[in-house]
């Protein structure tokens, strides 16, 4: 008997996943992790209404969620300032990611990012046959003027653009975004991942017409409301665009007390400044701790610092390894230059505490095993 | 400026959506059901320990759920005697049937379903552009001899089956699902769709070797667990089918409360037991409520009961409207000639009084409907 005969593309395609969670390296190490700060998750919660909110919802869940997400629809285009339907909910911005490559790329179909964004991005185009160019940063930044310059090259029927920057905490100001915009070639989509706004200085997020066909932009409840395991994001866009994600969607896939927790959290305006104020001293923390070593953090608009550790991959790697081994979960850019650095989730004090005990050790064993 | 330039496949794609929710018809009536028995809920709720559990989960969720669903894989595969290997988990079966299509077809690939079957596999065949052949049901049952002649001829790559059947409440003993099994052709893989399977009769489940290549089976906890609203389902099948799914699935999809509340769920065996019977019960009174109306109720091995309304599609679409107006949700079979039925799902007895009060007059008014 022989296997179901998957499609070409399907066979072509590599079982790998983008990520490997914590706690598949906790059972590897058979011990949790003392500090979980590799994932950019929001150690801080969500807001207390939000759970309460949850658990509310937990008695209900026998029926299944409004698969129009209504009321979480409604109030997200009140928050933004338009109308409901210019707002796709979906099962984070993974999930809405999907659909939309989904919806536009067709094998050898164009699409642009940047050399060292979001893996599960790539994760999608591949999977759906995508042709991936990747143009580089522009040092720790990426690089606006490039991507729209490629997209023109390659004709590229989508973009995608993250601002602030994963896994660089970089960011470009409101102006830049609004020109990436605008230099868009005509059929272009602009994916806009805003996914870590909410933490960004003031001016960051640009003002965007929601029926500008040129750009779609992505937000989450994963971050700053501190809800990663409750899978929901959602987009902002054209009503054409936003209509679209019917045609693919699954319908009931933001459930129930995923669409009260949310709604709760968008709604506690109060939380979000709390984690905002705690998300900041965290960084702060974070950035001492890595001067104390010599080492040198990068500006953040996020709620993670990257630290550049001053070598190579292969010394970064090390560092990784070494926190890892102490009980200190952390992640690093994939690719070269960026490579030089590790990334850290802000953490409670407990976690930078024990960060910064960690961190001498790890480094010195890290310059030995990589002079050695 | 022009829109996103869509692939053709999707451009060709209706936006239409395989349900329309209950609050949407609770939006446009605008008041609440006074019973909502229309989509197959289970209204006695889920386990208590499966509350507790996502209450608790509720704070945690500032974590991304495990992406290998690892513990929650490990029970599944302890209950069902299988290995972790042979089990995915995803966003209800409506997830994971839309990897598993999207795994296996490419557009112009042969599908074959029942006339009348799950309308969201039809959905995601449709999605990725499948040739959907459809064979007539054998009265009120699925017809297994059919399904497998209509493979052949066609050389479908997928065949779905439901048992116990949607809408239509039938099912077939273990021995004919086996023989469907054996009868599939070679490189033709059976979805076996046992959503309801946990309140079917001792004997409805067939001993599947979990190695066999001819079949994937699907299990929810939608149902029999009560957790239509937190979407989690999972798959049964050979190591080499299940680790596809890496390709494509979106690996944190199925969130920490999810994987909570779905473990506690399967450990309460108490609770499933309490619900069997509390359906069964329902089951007959709804048996009783349609023969007090001179209707005729289908025998069920679900937790819904088709209830023939004695004509053709126009009486039945009348009943289920007059009992919409009158506050009671319920829906009705798409397809003739199973469209002479309404369909009612298990409810509690105050929601089998509300329809006990209701029918009645939506029956009379409808018959005179139909014949004005």
């Amino acid at each position: 008997m022989t296997g179901p005969r998957y499609t070409p593309l399907v066979a072509s395609l590599p079982a790998s996943v983008p990520f490997v969670g914590p706690e598949t390296q906790e059972r590897a190490r058979n011990a949790p992790f003392a500090a979980r700060l590799g994932a950019n998750e929001s150690v801080f919660g969500p807001s207390p209404a939000a759970i309460a909110a949850m658990g509310r919802a937990a008695g209900d869940v026998w029926m299944y969620g409004d698969p129009e997400n209504h009321d979480l629809r409604a109030a997200l285009a009140a928050h933004h300032g338009v109308g409901p339907e210019n707002v796709a909910v979906g099962e984070g911005i993974d999930g809405l990611l999907g659909c939309l490559v989904r919806l536009l790329v067709a094998p050898g179909d164009a699409v642009v990012t940047s050399d060292g964004a979001y893996p599960t991005f790539n994760f999608h185009v591949a999977g759906h046959g995508g042709a991936l160019h990747k143009v580089p940063y522009d040092g720790d930044h990426e690089d606006p003027a490039a991507l729209a310059a490629k997209a023109a090259e390659v004709g590229a029927k989508l973009v995608y653009f993250a601002n602030p920057d994963n896994p660089m905490g970089s960011w470009h100001g409101a102006d830049a975004v609004r020109r990436l915009v605008e230099t868009m070639p005509e059929g272009t989509l602009l994916v806009l991942d805003e996914a870590y706004v909410e933490l960004a200085p003031e001016g960051t997020a640009p003002e965007i017409d929601a029926a500008d066909p040129r750009v779609i932009r992505m937000r989450t409840f994963s971050k700053a409301h501190g809800m990663a395991g409750l899978r929901v994001g959602y987009a902002i866009a054209a009503p054409g665009l936003i209509a679209a994600f019917d045609k693919v969607r699954n319908h009931f896939g933001v459930g129930r007390i995923a669409q009260a927790g949310a709604l709760a959290a968008l709604m506690d305006r109060t939380w979000l400044g709390v984690v905002r104020g705690k998300v900041a001293t965290a960084r702060d923390g974070i950035c001492r701790i890595a001067r104390e070593n010599g080492l040198v953090p990068l500006p953040s608009a996020t709620n993670f610092v990257t630290i550049d550790c001053g070598g190579d991959g292969a010394l970064a790697r090390a560092v990784v390894a070494g926190l890892i081994a102490r009980g200190v979960f952390v992640r690093m850019p994939f690719v070269p230059p960026h490579d030089r650095c590790i990334r850290v989730s802000a953490g409670t004090e407990a976690d930078l505490a024990a960060l910064a005990e960690a961190l001498p050790e790890a480094l010195a064993e890290a310059r030995e095993a990589v002079a050695g």
